[in-house]
């Protein structure tokens, strides 16, 4: 047996999101479907970890393991001509059996794009969180350098988490400005469920002037959800690379 | 009776082109369908012209006349509020009962977007033509440089083509380069069934080195569409911009 790596791109449109759920379209089961159809057996694939709902993926990370006998350097081909046109797969690697795309992950980085058009961009609906009102772009970098460093993120992730241990490292937040488009990055050692979608959510009231930048840090110390703003739309988030220390 | 003139995008990605179709989804038939309900009688649309399947727009122009008292700024509103999303109204207004959106054309413009990227673009599958071989963007851009002014495009439509007179004026032509996309430009007082995409296929061989930059010239004189290379796919296709007189 040999383990893979591949990295993957997907348009998250129209898949429920990263795992496997019963009678809906997931990355994770057509993945599967794809590899126990070329295995002739069941295939589990393992992710760096879930993307939800219209998420989408430059540099998701999985691993599985198989027994063909395919040349790592033809597997990319081979995947790419099962697999449905809303999945890429960017590159394939073999890995030591020891490798975990999911325990083995050191540093993620998410993108969130936000588009400034007017007008609503037909081309866009699907890509980037439509939102034409006025922004204050200094008070959001004020409020983003606040979020820099290890914070507890109690207050910036979903009421439903149920991991205990809320605190994160967020090594880079960056804005970026390009043509009418705003990009948020997020480069961390870890993100917990929803926390890119309810920081930009902030960040934006921040921008609107709804929230001072200062109140950021309050925020982060009340550990709180209900002081944090609302979470941003699935559709405008990328999980844009995850990194391992090989 | 009030004539209202529409600028409108559409992601043609969905829909079986511009023009009604017996049990195909069309642009023309959502509109339609959308302005009978609101009317509650059958209103007809006319657009500038047609586009093919796949094939994108960013400023066609369509008319219709209505009955209906709504003010001509609220229109863009209630129309965007009932069309599905893959159609966004840009523009309503109200125009003379003698314009003609297809009669009145003076000008359009087409672009074409090819993508260069060595894998595929997940993100760009229905957006771009992918065409990651190596080009001689000099070539291509002598090559467009013949095109510009009057000629007889015979051997740049689809052999169906039923318009007699295949003389048009190219006004610009033009290519630009933006990151990893090469954007075709063309500019004219009209364009034949599969031009721009006929355009795009020879200027790519052109690129490639199976047809020399000069042998365009050749192409256009002696009228025959077998001489000109392949209909570049639909969806790397936009209708840009319709121009009228006033």
């Amino acid at each position: 047996m040999k383990r893979l790596k591949c990295t993957i791109s997907y348009d998250g449109t129209n898949f429920h999101g990263y795992q496997i759920q019963p009678n809906q379209r997931s990355v994770q089961e057509t993945l599967e479907a794809t590899l126990t159809h070329m295995h002739k057996k069941p295939v589990l694939v393992v992710g760096s970890g879930r993307t939800d709902a219209k998420v989408h993926a430059v540099g998701q990370v999985i691993h599985f393991d198989t027994s063909l006998n395919i040349p790592v350097l033809k597997w990319e081909k081979a995947l790419n001509a099962l697999l449905p046109t809303d999945i890429v797969v960017q590159r394939v690697e073999e890995v030591s059996n020891e490798f975990h795309a999911r325990f083995d992950v050191i540093k993620k980085e998410y993108r969130y794009k936000v588009s400034r058009t007017p007008g609503r961009d037909v081309f866009k609906r699907h890509y980037s969180y439509h939102y034409p009102y006025p922004l204050d772009l200094l008070k959001i970098q004020e409020a983003m350098n606040l979020l820099i460093g290890t914070h507890d993120f109690t207050s910036f992730c979903s009421a439903k988490t149920e991991v205990k241990d809320k605190i994160r490292t967020l090594y880079h937040v960056e804005l970026i400005e390009k043509d009418d488009e705003l990009i948020f990055r997020f480069v961390g050692n870890g993100f917990l469920y929803n926390m890119v979608r309810i920081l930009v959510g902030t960040l934006l009231e921040v921008g609107q002037g709804k929230t001072q930048p200062q109140e950021i840090q309050t925020i982060l110390e009340k550990q709180d959800r209900t002081l944090s703003g609302k979470t941003a739309p699935g559709h405008g988030l990328y999980l844009w690379k995850v990194s391992y220390d090989n």
